[in-house]
């Protein structure tokens, strides 16, 4: 019989967003009339901005006659999404890239997944403690890690645990490891990282031949002019960074799916036999024969996110939801629960109450606020009496959220 | 240094595709006043059916309220459509599938490719020659081969070579494989396969207790009521089969990109320790761990595939690309030139006239005629001396490349 792939009966439960889904389902079911409030899942509820629409359409138009269709494009994108995206995000940071250093894709998710098809499974790997639950059941899909041990972190990897005491920022490991995931603004914590910081990063990866990934998906919420939205923005880092970005936050895209990943040509791997190569081709390789390119009219659409009312329409809905952030943050504080995160990110980081655990915390909010939440441990043994909420809602819900959780606090 | 993965520095040459862009580039360059007619890559040229536009021009105005945005979606595709795709693709022709058994996706190279995340790499595959290079390249650098040899074949897997002599349809291997590629109607050299002989292959993987990876992305150009559209109209085959399934050729969706893969529940692979696992759990796993659905506007547009008006006008543009078909196909023969494929397949499957190689026809038909095709041996050392016409393109296209052709054979 074929054999599976056995790593698979590592991963310790269900992804995180299933299992919230199914207590969610097993409430609604059990209380049809409650108004569940889902600030749970980091999914946006805004309209795309008019200018994106219109461009969504025009692209579609263009599949309507034969002189304008679209078949297959370039798997790495359009180079007039490519050349919107290095002039709009990176050119006036200060930060030149080259055209084949960009490569558009579906998701950020597939990316940060994908990414690890190049590089071989002997790299020692540090992921952070709590952190997007993606980046630690890739590690162990694609055979890097032993099993988990009870707190539920796996053999093999070096865990970085992001804690008050640190302001959940991650220290520098004291060992010598050689890939890093890096998320800032951070999911789940709604921390940021200064260009102090990223810069002992980079030296660190530069003085140890490692590959940092970092996860720049929430880079939109950024407002603080002093932190970096690239880690391009930081010396030295395109010879030792991947970047991974999305329009899902950006844009409001998470059901319209695109995203880009930036590999520059300086960043070097080595082989078994200790010569050096260009992760950029590989990744180039990797992506021409997995992958078909992302939908026509939704490149056309994500051009759109750059022109100018594009760019317009899209700050006013990202000021929206960073006053959600506020309201949120602001609100629970007011009723003495500590929070974290909330300013240049959308997500609130908050201790729960009375030290209660994450997902009594979270079936507490459920069951008595109808309020979805995600819990902190999901994220991580280092997540345990922590609780995230996010500021993708809409303002009633978010007001209402606020006020019942407030109410049930007193 | 971070190591890379060393198996990507096994593949042979570039992607076939990336390789005939190259040169088409050099010689338009050269010739700027040449008019190149393509029928080597297996791109579409119709517009969208007017049902499907206007579906996916809805889907999009639901983004543009509050009350209908959609934003994150099932990993597995939108219950809708899944229902759309079961209902008019499967049941009609006596296959029942589950909701769970259909996995929405972006493209079917995208999933034959990332099926192999789900097993192990001792498997031992069978992959035809000549053959859809993916299935070989995902192979290599997934590291389940070793080097390749001086024609191009990798060491540890199992060829099994499509030759005039078999008429183009693999033969039974004599030995014991875990995993077979199986693609009907076929690319590149447009072989069908019937009841009987499929009936032979989920007879060997039953028995064998091997799993079939059917590719059947170009079901739509059957048109002989006799040749099966699933391999699950072959009792047995949800015991021993995966099926990979795509708009891209049945309703002009390669740059719109959408396709599903099935999965069946009965479908069982093993672990190392001899524990029967089911591959759809898995297969589940990796989608939602590692992809985020499709874009809500082109499943939309994919549901409109199915709808009286869609499915009616993409009738007719298929019959519009088999009308192609014909045209090369008879037009070549009439030429003298040896043609297979062409009916109930969207590809010309023709023997180079003199017994030139493959790519000194390409480099002929680029210089002399202007048109392009793709070199047999692109596809593995047994396409050598054969070489692949595609009837995607515009009938004035089609009719004047036959006509240069015939000239230039003359």
């Amino acid at each position: 019989m074929a054999r599976i792939n056995d790593n698979y009966l590592k991963l310790k439960a269900g992804y995180l967003f299933p299992e919230i889904g199914r207590r969610i389902k097993n409430f609604t079911e059990a209380n049809p009339e409650a108004k569940v409030i889902r600030l749970g899942i980091g999914d946006v509820t805004r309209p795309l901005a008019p200018a994106v629409i219109e461009a969504f359409h025009r692209g579609i138009d263009d599949l309507t006659k034969v002189e304008s269709f679209m078949g297959y494009g370039p798997e790495q994108g359009y180079d007039w999404l490519i050349d919107t995206i290095i002039d709009n995000c990176f050119a006036p940071r200060g930060v030149q890239l080259k055209r084949s250093e960009v490569f558009v894709s579906d998701g950020s998710k597939c990316d940060c997944g994908n990414i690890l098809d190049i590089f071989d499974l002997g790299n020692r790997v540090a992921i952070g403690d709590p952190v997007y639950p993606v980046y630690n059941d890739t590690n162990v899909m694609v055979g890097r890690t032993g099993e988990a041990d009870e707190q539920g972190h796996y053999e093999g990897v070096v865990y970085i645990p992001c804690t008050e005491e640190n302001n959940f920022t991650p220290p520098i490991p004291a060992e010598k490891v050689d890939l890093i995931y890096l998320c800032f603004p951070n999911n789940p914590t709604g921390a940021v990282a200064g260009k102090e910081q990223l810069q002992q990063w980079v030296d660190y990866a530069l003085a140890n031949q490692a590959v940092i990934l970092f996860d720049a998906a929430y880079e939109a919420f950024i407002t603080d002019p002093a932190i970096p939205h690239s880690i391009y923005e930081i010396p030295g880092a395109e010879k030792c960074a991947i970047e991974f970005r999305s329009f899902s936050k950006t844009a409001g895209f998470t059901g319209v799916r695109c995203a880009f990943t930036v590999v520059p040509e300086a960043l070097m791997g080595k082989t078994a036999d200790g010569r050096e190569v260009a992760l950029n081709g590989l990744w180039n390789r990797r992506q021409a024969t997995k992958f078909n390119g992302v939908s026509y009219p939704v490149q056309r659409a994500a051009q759109a996110v750059y022109s100018p009312e594009g760019w317009r329409q899209n700050q006013e809905i990202i000021a929206y939801y960073l006053e959600n952030a506020r309201l949120i943050r602001e609100g629970l504080q007011a009723a003495g629960v500590t929070c974290f995160g909330g300013t240049n990110a959308p997500y609130i980081w908050l201790k729960t109450p009375g030290g209660s655990s994450s997902w009594d915390f979270f079936d507490r909010l459920l069951n008595e606020c109808h309020v979805v939440g995600t819990p902190g441990s999901g994220f991580g043994p280092a997540g345990e009496g922590y609780f995230r909420l996010s500021a993708f809602g809409q303002r009633e819900n978010v007001e209402e959220a606020v006020a019942r959780i407030r109410k049930n606090l007193a």
